[in-house]
């Protein structure tokens, strides 16, 4: 059983660093035929007549497993609830073969207003890949609970 | 076949409707299984006692079908390529059984400075759910080819 955060545990300026996940090409094309079929996502010889020049996941599959890895690195009591995100950028592109993992760092905490029990939390979650380049920045406003309060 | 469009066939203000996409249960389940595992997206009974209090899709997958029907709805010459997102918003949950579609805005147009054969454009794109209210919100910004320029 994984020990929980709470909100006091996410001062700004801390970071946390997650696991790495390898990006399987099957998975780029598999996702990319049910959510963003186009040939520079299914097709490796399509894909080098693109601008991207060669198989590249789509940005939401980035995105996606971007947050299976949020997830595991930041078990929060309540869960990983989100309202929304500020930017969203991908700057480069994921490849078939990459090995992706976030650094999340927390940017600003607050307590909320309408609920006493709980805060709000500003992240950048920057998804980087085996040689460090960044290939997607989030900007989440997520929720989380104070400690002492029953989760 | 279906035909391309261009920069100029998105002068701003202009508005695009999908069709309706209906959210399977079991496909919100496989989603959040494999990239947002977390009880209110995996598990109906543990969903009721979640702040969502019932099945809710991962914003990652409103994220993810919204692309497929973006790609649907936006047949661009040389596709839908976006730099980034610059607002990302999920004011309400998506249940299984949903209908949704969406509705593209063009929010500004503006030739490339470094690709004269190109465009940038920023959209607004409103996912709706079947009772016409907005499950999610997002501001892309995206290339587009000139007419009368290779693809």
């Amino acid at each position: 059983m994984t020990e929980h955060l709470y909100f006091e545990d996410l001062p700004v300026g801390r970071h946390f660093l997650s696991r790495g996940m390898t990006v399987e090409a099957d998975a780029v094309r598999a996702f990319a035929t049910e959510f963003d079929p186009q040939p520079f996502h299914t097709d490796a010889v399509a894909a080098e007549n693109s601008l991207f020049k060669g198989l590249a996941a789509s940005g939401w599959h980035t995105a996606a497993m971007t947050m299976r890895l949020i997830v595991e690195t930041l078990p929060l009591a309540g869960g990983v609830i989100g309202a929304g995100v500020d930017e969203l950028r991908w700057p480069r592109p994921v490849r078939p073969g990459d090995t992706l993992h976030i650094d999340i760092e927390v940017l600003e905490a607050r307590i909320s207003r309408s609920n006493p029990s709980g805060g709000w939390l500003k992240l950048r979650v920057t998804t980087l890949n085996q040689d460090a380049q960044t290939v997607q920045v989030i900007v989440p406003n997520i929720m989380a609970t104070l400690r002492g309060v029953p989760a």
